[in-house]
């Protein structure tokens, strides 16, 4: 593309910088993030996100990355097959990885029956990603990371939201800010913790509803349970299975919400 | 416990073969499970099933596995710190590793309104796990694993699945047995296939229900959706997302199952 030699040294700067931006503190000095793969950079870009910089390695290229390498924006270097695969998170790259600036915390400007997911304290960030996935598709307005868990722009998360991180407004927020942000537009704060007496199933999550999810073990803390609902998601009785894994848990209570804002169909199902 | 000595070298022949047994192919060829983890190994010890041989390091143990290790059967040998986390497939091990024989493949008895879970093809053993945890918690009634998707049994499956796999009949077939005894029972199939017209809520999931689950984007093969219903999970409309999780739309046709089978409270929720 650029007419210059691939970057081959495993000592070149770039290759160095990218192997560093793979550690949180890194990326937060510098501002950037790191988007690897050709279907999370599809999605950034449709989100209006434009690498400053993308590392390619067409000998890696997957279809979709051979397609769609060429279109992206941004200042470009080619790698060969061991820098590339020096400065992937991945077991098979696909040969694609940009460098953007984080994006800006964003909040929307919600709807009446506008549904907020609000994490707190996830760690793992397969767990995170899964639930940006998930509620990128039931519809929810947006996600609010509570303080120091996952970060939401991280490699794993990205990867793991198939790039849902970028589709739906995300902001990262202390819990004083997070709860004056909810109370302020009017939602009515759910708990999802494994002791609710009320499921997720009876509970009315009508109207501006903002879903709290905590650490599997942990919960929630003791203030956010008080300021509204608890619900649980109900095991059944011959079980041996004592909770949920926290996106699965996530996932049926944001289908409930979806369940419960749908059209309502008369005369049933055809 | 023995009074022998620990084993520390890498190349003594337990640690070879407990190496080895990462390996589907080597434990078919020996007919054993590997069990890692103190949660796993209760699981299995309540579920019935007795190792033949238990590995521990103390110096690993966590809190549950130093109250557990003692009391666990099987002929015991103690491994040094190396040469246990030679043997782990984790990154922070335990310190409690168990041999057993492969579980007997067990179908149900099923009830009335039983619902069975059949995977297809599903590769990725992360999948598999959440799968079987949640069917547990769901109360499905069993498992049918078509063919050679991931090893129920392995190592990654009973982890993610936290030994849920013990506690639900599972049992591995090929497909056309398992219709069989699937018809032969009276099971009504529904497919889950994200371009279904219907949606899994407006489904009559009642009865004997198999719910089949293939992978996200191939999708199950054209003999299994035509025997019965298709569902699909409807992605919200403005949504990027094209698809769910296999295991996150699973979760949510099982619960649905358990919100259709649930008895019926009269005047509401409390």
């Amino acid at each position: 593309m650029t007419g210059a030699e691939p970057i081959t040294s495993l000592q070149n700067p770039h290759v160095k910088r990218l192997v560093r931006l793979r550690q949180r503190r890194e990326r937060e000095a510098e501002g950037v993030i790191l988007i690897e793969g050709a279907r999370e950079l599809a999605r950034a870009v449709q989100a209006g996100i434009r690498p400053r910089a993308l590392y390619s390695c067409p000998a890696l290229y997957s279809p979709e990355a051979a397609d769609l390498g060429p279109t992206l924006p941004g200042e470009r270097f080619e790698l060969s097959r061991a820098a590339f695969e020096k400065v992937s998170g991945r077991e098979n790259p696909d040969g694609l990885l940009g460098v953007a600036d984080q994006p800006p915390a964003r909040l929307p400007d919600p709807a009446p029956d506008a549904v907020m997911v609000v994490l707190h304290g996830l760690e793992k960030p397969g767990n995170v990603g899964a639930i940006l996935r998930t509620a990128d598709a039931a519809g929810a307005a947006g996600v609010l990371v509570l303080g120091r868990g996952a970060d939401p722009y991280g490699p794993n998360v990205i990867r793991s939201s198939q790039g849902s991180v970028f589709q739906l407004p995300v902001a990262v927020l202390d819990e004083a800010p997070a709860l004056d942000w909810l109370s302020g537009h009017g939602f009515t704060t759910v708990a999802c913790t494994p002791d609710a007496p009320r499921t997720y199933w009876d509970a009315d999550l009508g109207g501006r509803v903002a879903l709290l999810l905590g650490p599997e073990h942990a919960g929630l803390p003791q203030a956010w349970r008080q300021t509204g609902e608890a619900v649980s998601i109900p095991m059944h009785p011959g079980s041996g299975a004592d909770s949920l894994n926290v996106a699965t848990a996530a996932a049926l209570v944001l289908f409930e919400c979806a369940r419960q804002r749908r059209p309502q169909v008369t005369g049933g199902p055809a």
